[in-house]
């Protein structure tokens, strides 16, 4: 039993965790919906109630935690280091508390400081996915990371050298649910079909996102395509604008899609429709795989703290 | 008397209405903050209370409306004129009621229908703001209509030629009070100052907007700038972005800026840094200058219907 740890990747959406034998695998996993962060040790108590049996079963296992919860607003500040980083710049930055008896891990974000002021970005939880990938395949590549803020990122060496974040799943939330476009949109899911490939096209018109979402409105006041349709196209335009705009700064013929849940797919048909070749990695474990390779270099080095 | 007419922009934000006397000019003015569309006839009980005592002193005046009031889910449907289409199309598609012993016109918007089904477009009230401008001045131009949907039109031989829709108002408004990006935003307004440039500069970057609005959370959380200059960052993201779409599918060397309010001494700052060289007809007045020669014009020929 001394090889268990509880690896957490507590995010700004959802809260997953998982229960690790650091010799054979996973035991269990957790899913949880989104908790809202409180004061300090407190948060101990919310995460006893998502883990259920674990923490009492597992009385010594350390915790290692990921996302949301190691930031300003979170738990304990585990701050940002600098790329270009891989396993080593970020283990040596875990930040270490005791809790009941109890070593809990916070893994620190990752910024990009690019010399001209311009392309400063922060990714936080989605960089330990990343060390998941990387652990199991070190070769050169460019990783996508959909989401509400999705994160591509430049690999090399083992190390990520420069990230950019795109807004795109919280455009298509704020677009869908607040903006004027929410009158032609009905209640169901975007899928592929005709009008996500419509949106996938129109999205690399030179005028910009800003004018071709409002065609979207117009459209719909033209009969062009049917209420049911009106998702499809969004996300095809925004999915569309974010895979156009990464490709301007990282051109390249192959993509490493990592994620979960049936955004996945359409970002695959999105990316496919640019011409690009995809792997898609098992991106559900991708964040258990990398917690699980900080705890195992603590058993050989320790993390100071 | 019998030349006055009572002119009303009816829009989805606010209602402007001017006592028009067609021989003279302008009586008086009001502005009035927006008012929900009701059934039919009920709106001209909201009209009463906004105008006052001008229905009563002017019982024959007619009622001119552009504006939102004339769409499907407004007073009467005056529907959309195609592209493209000047004073004459829009005078032959108004809309005729009689209410109380008097005429009410209302006036069309436009739709833009380009022949690859891109660039769909329609706009209703600034037609009527562009025919006031068109009127004073009938060169060939291109002209500016910042606000929540921002317009971009070219007008050839005193005719709107083809539009496009820029979502930017709305944007500004939907990041700033429901994105992540509201914790990095005071509650000051935008201005005109070095985060107003820097967001002009950024928004021209080849990544596009979907990322450099994330920008705004990096450099926040960096300390690149305070939080009371985030809103003036953000609106340079947005203008300049609509700028170079803009530009991109009309290149051009000078523009009409069309408008009122402070917004449009931040888009002028930003048309320039663009390089362009810009003129501002009085914004405020074009509207009622438009709806004045409808009225005009059915003087002499009359209106069908």
């Amino acid at each position: 039993m001394a090889n268990n740890i509880i690896a957490v990747d507590w995010g700004g959406t959802h809260v997953r965790a998982c229960l690790l034998d650091l010799d054979i695998g996973e035991i269990g996993t957790i899913r949880h919906e989104k908790i809202a962060y409180v004061k300090g040790d407190e948060n101990f108590d919310n995460l006893k109630n998502i883990l259920g049996d674990w923490l009492r079963d597992y009385q010594h296992a350390p915790l290692y935690l990921c996302g949301m919860i190691g930031s300003r607003e979170g738990w304990v500040d585990a701050g940002y280091v600098e790329c270009p980083s891989g396993l080593d710049e970020i283990f040596d930055a875990v930040k270490i508390i005791e809790h009941e008896g109890r070593g809990i891990y916070f893994i620190p974000g990752i910024k990009s400081l690019a010399n001209d002021g311009l392309y400063d970005d922060v990714m936080r939880g989605e960089e330990t996915q990343i060390l998941g990938v990387i652990v199991r395949d070190r070769a050169t590549q460019i990783l996508c990371l959909p989401g509400t803020h999705s994160k591509w990122a430049i690999v090399e060496n083992a190390k990520i050298q420069q990230f950019y974040t795109f807004m795109t799943g919280e455009l298509y939330k704020l677009m869908s649910q607040y903006s004027i476009l929410r009158y032609s949109i009905a209640s169901n899911r975007p899928k592929v079909c005709d009008a996500f490939h419509l949106g996938l096209t129109e999205a690399k018109a030179d005028i910009g996102i800003l004018s071709r979402l409002f065609s979207l409105r117009a459209m719909d006041i033209g009969g062009k395509f049917a209420a049911n349709d009106a998702p499809s196209y969004l996300s095809g335009l925004l999915l569309g604008s974010e895979i156009q705009g990464a490709l301007n700064v990282m051109p390249t013929q192959s993509i490493t899609l990592v994620g979960d849940g049936a955004q996945i797919d359409m970002y695959e048909t999105a990316l496919k429709f640019f011409g690009l070749n995809v792997s898609r990695p098992d991106g559900d474990t991708a964040v258990f795989i990398g917690l699980g390779a900080i705890a195992r270099m603590n058993k050989t080095r320790g993390i100071s703290g």
